[in-house]
């Protein structure tokens, strides 16, 4: 990144409600109030770093209007009602500095099928292909080696990032952005046990993914077996997941990294599963519950529970568990200790 | 997927022994007796749910000869022996409809190289690369995207899916079916420590993946240190899976998402990984084992053993375990209060 | 692999300090003493394997200085001084041999956009992005079929396999290899939960790999939400590992297969986490200290500690309850008739 902002570019964003100090220093980067240098930006979003803001070396310090401390020599503190508010509006900013929408297009490499439909407003990078029958809507963006298959069909707004297969008669509706390497289609794993091998059971069903989903790099998402595997409006998955077909995940879940969902699994609204978690095939997790880092669920949770350890059980006993478990050879010796003491007693 | 099939066109792949009632409306989609709705096709596999066919509201049902209800008017019930197997004939027949096999031929966009031989009934997809020395089989398809390295051998009616990488000198036999972003051939992960620092081991073996194997979206398997890491005929691997170098699997084998196994293990026959299991290197799982989910496993395992738990033990005593777990702080309570009892009768 | 080599060849690569016997076959392929066969060569690499080389059908064998047995007919001994080093310096021979150093230049199915930079020395694969403003360093080799996004910047001697994505601004120093499929600077996984939805915070940070780290298949490294994800000099990471954004690693690390570090976690140098464990966010792991597999970290680990379980505590602790766990059943019927003889002779 090469950026540079110039005190009043910032100011202009983020819209100050008072100033202290001034800066000659152009913003170069935007750095935590311990690691910031000369030329950087920084910002007091948690009261507890207050002690930081006096120690930092930025030459710009976003800060609540309530914080009472003075700048150094060339340092220019801007103070915002919600300074963690306003890191996000700059960090906006940069990110269509970064990413700019690219124009209208698509690139001659690529390679559109007879048959595919690419809205006139949306770019489609290099070595891409567009198979038969795909739709591709307003304003979306898809990335350089991209597939996506026969039928399938991307909204508007979406952002496929480069080296996202969305597979044959898959689905995803507007403002859906795919991480680079998602795979969006794959086969459900199902199989019959039959005369000792695994005869495949076919998978046709499709994956349909609805309006604010972002997916996060190298996950997989497989077609249900039948019907669809679905991803409810607003929810984020983050990378290294899998779910399995014919699982239904609700609105505005997170599903954080490396999680396995098995098939046929439900989460309703608001539903989070922390990182590394895996879930059993054909359960229904309630609305808002939170299943904790590493656990196994292994039957349904109620809404708004929160469920820890493998297999899952409540927060609060596996928290009490985890307590103990260290002292579980403290309690062998006490037990031994009190059966000598008994057949002392008993002998006498 | 717009699928329509007439109630005649369906009863022509099903054949079915006698049928109840009749339904106006086409086919056009086939979901669970819960969810399906007016122009569906549903079906009765599992006794449990019986009680949904009188409420279905699916057009046709599948339904076993000793199902006793009537349909509904505008309701079609087709009476046969199985009605899974029914159900995977016509999965079977969408399948076909979904992925039609496809011409032969290369694409002109793929990029053969000089030296690779590729069948003539082989298909090609676009933006390929097959390296010189690679040899693609009869009738096999390998879609867009994807990489064959330099002398990789893929055989006869493979099917390997967008974006899946087949690196220099590794081997598919028969029938294998790679889904999309397979990796075959990264290199094993093996290190010498030498002052400080890690020495890359050069890993110069190759994999070799016998017929019948089907690899889930995104698993990566590494290349052997020397000789070869191995599937055997008619094993499947899910999504996400992460099989070390020198492992060799044997045949029939099921191994779920996101398992890891580690260098030089083995699997006899038949054995089966749930999801999210963890393997150490140079241990032996017996044949027709099985490894539950999240197990955590470090030791050999005897043939048709089931184990649990990290680290794995018999399942049964896992289970016992886990059982009495969450009851941990009542044992130390009784624990504590036996103490004082004895020490009051001590002191009495 | 179609390799051949003669006796010579070999003695002139691994220079023997002596021979014993002789054969007539040409060494096609390395093996464990175990499994050689005619045509094979092997080695002695570990004392415990002794018994083995008098078994052995391999033509060619590579013993220490110290090793009295006698080959068979046909059967040559090479004495070397470290066997394990003579096959490592083979094997270096060999990936020579399966991966020749490629002739520089660009194939022409790449897209080199205008404003990016390729060192005249680099090798770039057939389709391939190089997108406006990157660089490529000095005789490094990036495979077919990957992406270089934006002002990103790979050093000398680097090796990009298939299917890799390096997107906008990361940075790869020096001798850096990714294995197949490797995703660097995925947006990090960040949302503000506003009014029932999770507003995505902007990442715009960058990932900075340093010289000579290695990144297995699949794996996939967050941009920083600002400032940089960054992977130390040295450090390996396996497959299909999950590293957040602002983590830092430290030098000479190594993180195995499936292991997944939680956004802003710091790991100092030589650090092993060892396969499928979880980190949870902004902890601290000390200096040599060694995570085993499978463990979740949720607090700050101490340098040279060993840490087991989850969540983790020492090593020894873990151990032990371990070793007792599947004896819970049993505690509690001993303090069931602890209870039962107390309660008897107090009523006695």
């Amino acid at each position: 990144m090469n950026l540079s902002f110039t005190t009043g570019q910032i100011a202009e964003i983020i819209k100050p409600t008072a100033t202290r100090g001034s800066t000659t220093l152009p913003v170069r980067n935007i750095a935590s109030l311990a690691e910031a240098r000369p030329g950087d930006l920084s910002f007091l979003g948690n009261p507890k770093y207050k002690p930081e803001v006096a120690a930092t070396d930025a030459s710009v310090v976003i800060v609540p209007p309530d914080y009472d401390g003075e700048p150094k020599p060339n340092q220019l503190f801007l103070l915002v009602e919600n300074p963690s508010a306003a890191i996000a509006q700059l960090c906006a900013r940069l990110e269509q500095l970064l990413w700019p929408k690219p124009a209208p297009g698509i690139h001659p490499s690529a390679i559109i099928e007879t048959g595919a439909r690419v809205a006139a407003s949306a770019t489609i990078g290099p070595l891409c292909v567009i198979e038969s029958g795909a739709v591709i809507g307003e304003r979306t963006h898809v990335e350089a080696q991209c597939f996506v298959g026969r039928d399938a069909r991307v909204g508007d707004d979406c952002w496929i990032k480069t080296g996202s297969r969305i597979t044959s008669g898959c689905v995803l509706h507007n403002r859906v952005r795919l991480q680079p390497n998602v795979v969006i289609g794959s086969d459900g794993f199902g199989y019959e046990f039959v005369s000792g091998k695994h005869e495949k059971i076919p998978q046709v069903g499709n994956v349909v993914i609805h309006d604010d989903v972002e997916i996060g790099a190298g996950s997989t998402i497989d077609r249900a077996r039948f019907s669809r595997t679905e991803i409810g409006a607003g929810s984020k998955i983050d990378n290294l997941v899998q779910i399995a077909h014919n699982v239904v995940i609700g609105k505005h879940c997170l599903v954080c990294a490396q999680t396995g969902i098995s098939g046929s699994v439900t989460l309703e609204d608001h539903v989070v599963l922390a990182g590394q978690t895996g879930l059993a095939g054909h359960i229904r997790i309630g609305k808002g519950a939170i299943v904790t880092a590493q656990a196994g669920v292994n039957a349904d949770v109620e809404p708004g529970a929160t469920i820890k350890g493998s297999p899952a059980i409540s927060y609060m006993l596996e928290q009490r568990f985890n307590v103990l478990r260290p002292r579980l050879p403290e309690l062998f010796r006490r037990v031994g200790a009190l059966e000598k003491q008994l057949e002392k007693s008993a002998s006498a």
